[in-house]
């Protein structure tokens, strides 16, 4: 693996070239690109949710500025399934070209919808499809099989062309008992297996994990616990997409004689997309409005928030700080995390959990109990995978580079040649030509960020900026001098944020930095440049060695 | 629980006063004050590292300034062990009272001496004690017992005064095969439950986990098998004071013949330190210098390594991005990264397992192989401790929240009354008397934060300014104007930083910037506090509706 930008060359005909644009090093922002003859089809086009490594960024996009001379030749955008992390840059790709057409499954395209109207995007144009279908667009045939997922309605994606096939899973695993039925379908996979899968594009998350992912219905007696011990106000927190939990938790609640809340905006908005195309089943009269919970006893009614990953703002978070409008947490009362805890949101979680239980509420999340199961195939599914499709070459995706070199590792251990399994990452293009694949060159795929309303603003001096001041904050330094007299009017007037509440503590520096300015109008230094240097100079030298920190220093002179 | 300050009561006759200072709330900082007619007798002085919560901050002391004025009333300062996040601080308050007599086994008054070295303070006090001696420190009868840790040496100590009788674990586990056989001594424990414990103070981290911590020695077969695979360069990662760990990896080094070097600086200093003490055993010519490694083929050498938390300046960390100056990585290469994942820490961490995995290195960790046991008793320990001892009252230490009352479950599950069990949190004050104890107030106790070479003077105001500034960067504006003519003499003069690179974008608001000022000073504004108030509504109003966005506002108006 090697970022080094490698132009690729000219298009070879009767060659098909895949290009992934995110999801090859991080977990999100997943999209690929395919092209053959001069057209191009993408398949998803999602977000990446930023770290501390990235501060005050909202999002980061999926590298499709490498494709933005070529929108034209785009064909179609495959949507796999309904995650942010699938979809949730659409918006951003659809504001340059307006009528890509969307391809995706009911309930996926059902989602996308509801996140273009919220960016007030019209007129785009979507085509629904199935598993089991087969569409044509352009050069690409495409045929969708079904792939069970923590979303349903997921889709893998055959792709034929004239220059080789690839199949795509999406994310997937291998629940073989489904709480819809829907599994992933092996039939199929061993079908296309039979006709020939030049290049497999595989699902890695869970390519560390050994053994096989439990079961979604495997979470059923935990929660029956919960709902059998609490006696009081009882509430789940799962993600707002997992349609599938929060059936888990309604047909508990049923049974329970419970009365159902959603809270969150996500979550309220999903579920009702969901049970209006009917994936989720909800008994009549078993909801109530939030508005309403105070005319129910806590103990008739269970609520499904969202903010399992202790988003600040989330209701969750809320209630454990106490500042929830509605509801307020008692001794006694049961939250269940019904969710994974994904890396980098702990420090969050586990102050959410600590609030929760210094309010005397016992908190159920799955250190503790089996209340979440993984989305994702495990080593043993894949090997399972990898066994029935037989892929002539094989290309780890969704996953940090640990998590593709031991996808790659277990095609190996099924007989993929190692020269077989292309480690790439974001940018590396790879041409498909008589059943071979070959990485031949690297495009530059860096993260694109989205920060309030502004896209591809915020740049990394931007990031290094945020850093050194989140860290060390800043002192301003402001002195008026008059060039021609060579006289220091005013100043130096000194401020500083996040370094030191008492401004007397500069009082010592202020001396020096007005005898190093009067220094050097005295030797005749007239530009406003180096006078802000030796202001920098100056004051910098003193904070470093009589505080041993480094804040941002922010000099002004103006010349009047 | 409930941190609102209550002033305790005089102290009472015949009464023990325990406060806890630091350490009940989070893992780190611990510390605690057992006072008695006048007396005080201290446990241990942590330090807490902060979370990205408490930006530019070093450390983060025990809440010691409550007893300031109570210093010459110190008896002694009892050390359990020697890590961090129990002496940590102690040059700290050295340096409020120089000669507080520090007690602690040999091990442990090393490290200390080690620090204090570092901190250049000189002319302090040392007792050192050993497991089974009994000290008298005035009103304090000390008694002292062995107990096994993830550090050697580690003492619990049970105080004797006419009031009470208190028995603190510092941390502890119990491996019944300890490396040096030194296992936690329930025979005392048995026997000062028959003499009676009034209040057991216990180390709660792992009462969340079920059953019993893994011993020590059972990570020596996935060492082994490590050492048989890698045919090259081997770097086993591991904390600095974990002196059993490393000398496992020594005893397979010198099984299969490779040499050690150690790297970073608290390893090295601290393994010469457990060596010269013979608490680790060095075979003849096994260890070589960091600069001889040249001298001697990669497969015939072991890395011992500090950095297993992701540090960015630790060696690890380096090696992984390849910037490290003397060793560099190649394929096929092992790293072992034999240490716990401290939450809050995984990000570091796996960017830098995806770093070495990129170089293509095997990277071992607890993830995939059995390289790393707690330090801390489980569930299942602590069960055994409580019907041992039967303590009269409880007070669960060392943990966050959700530790404690976890522990005091556990407590609660061997017989001891819930009213016995005393959920503390930092600074609560509760006074033991005829063996009952209760909670009579609860004083200050807040993070007392270390920045740079200062201590106590970054206030949470600053920190929340970093936060904003780490976020959303800042807008300086400066002004210089004429009150006396009214009029704007110079600027505005527009700057950010972390906000935009583009310096003209402020171009539609310098204008508006301007008109509000000449408009105030029309209106006969002369305070330049108000003035700098003109600017910041106006920049403000701008940046949020056009950007979305909330950067600092530095308004400076310079009157001439």
């Amino acid at each position: 693996m090697s970022a080094a930008l490698r132009t690729p060359p000219r298009l070879a005909p009767d060659t098909l070239r895949v290009t992934p644009l995110g999801g090859l090093g991080d977990i999100g922002r997943n999209m690929a690109a395919l092209e053959v003859d001069g057209q191009i089809l993408l398949i998803d086009c999602g977000v990446l949710f930023p770290e501390d490594d990235h501060p005050g960024v909202d999002l980061i996009l999926p590298g499709f500025e490498v494709i933005a001379d070529r929108l034209d030749d785009v064909v179609g955008l495959v949507l796999t399934h309904g995650h942010e992390d699938h979809i949730g840059a659409v918006p951003y790709l659809l504001r340059q070209r307006r009528d890509i057409p969307l391809i995706g499954s009911r309930l996926t395209l059902a989602l996308v919808r509801e996140k273009l109207r919220e960016h007030r995007l019209r007129d785009t144009e979507y085509r629904t499809v199935e598993d089991g279908q087969r569409v044509t667009f352009g050069a690409f045939d495409l045929e969708f099989i079904a792939v069970n997922h923590s979303i349903p309605d997921a889709l893998a994606v055959f792709v034929r062309t004239a220059a080789g096939t690839v199949l795509h899973t999406g994310d997937f695993k291998m629940d073989q008992l489904p709480l819809d039925g829907r599994i992933t379908d092996l039939r199929a996979f061993a079908r296309l297996g039979e006709e020939g899968v030049d290049l497999l594009m595989v699902d890695s998350t869970n390519a560390e994990v050994p053994g096989f992912t439990t079961p979604e219905r495997d979470i059923a007696p935990a929660l029956e616990r919960v709902f059998a011990r609490s006696t009081q106000r009882l509430i789940v927190a799962c993600f707002a997409s997992h349609v599938h939990r929060v059936q888990q938790v309604l047909d508990a609640a049923v049974s329970h004689g419970r009365k159902v809340v959603y809270v969150g905006r996500s979550m309220v908005r999903n579920m009702k997309v969901a049970s209006d195309l009917g994936y989720l089943h909800v008994p009549g009269n078993t909801l109530i409005e939030l508005k309403d919970i105070e005319n129910h006893r806590p103990e008739d009614v269970v609520i499904i928030s969202t903010g399992s990953q202790g988003e600040p703002l989330s209701a969750l978070s809320r209630m454990a700080n106490r500042e929830h409008p509605v509801i307020d947490l008692e001794r006694g009362d049961t939250v269940v995390l019904a969710s994974s805890l994904i890396p980098g949101n702990e420090n969050a979680v586990y102050r959410v959990i600590n609030g929760l239980a210094k309010l005397g509420a016992t908190v159920v999340h799955k250190g503790n109990a089996m209340v979440h199961v993984s989305g994702h195939a495990s080593a043993g599914e894949l090997l399972y995978c990898y066994n029935i499709l037989r892929p002539r070459n094989v290309m780890p995706v969704h996953g940090e580079v640990r998590h593709l070199i031991a996808n790659g590792a277990l095609a190996e251990a099924t007989g993929v040649p190692a020269d077989r399994v292309v480690l790439a990452e974001d940018g590396t293009v790879v041409d498909l030509a008589r059943g071979r694949a070959r990485v031949v060159g690297q495009v530059d795929c860096g993260y694109i960020f989205v920060d309030g309303s502004t896209v591809g603003d915020v740049s990394e001096t931007a990031l290094t900026d945020r850093r050194i001041l989140g860290e060390e904050g800043f002192i301003s330094v402001v002195a008026v001098v008059n060039t021609r007299s060579g006289r220091l009017i005013s100043g130096p007037d000194i401020h500083a944020r996040g370094f030191h509440e008492d401004a007397t503590v500069f009082d010592p520096v202020a001396g020096q930095i007005t005898r190093a300015l009067e220094d050097a109008l005295g030797d005749g230094v007239t530009d406003t440049q180096r006078l802000q240097q030796v202001i920098r100079r100056t004051i910098g030298r003193w904070v470093n060695t009589s505080y041993r920190r480094r804040p941002m220093i922010v000099p002004t002179v103006v010349t009047v």
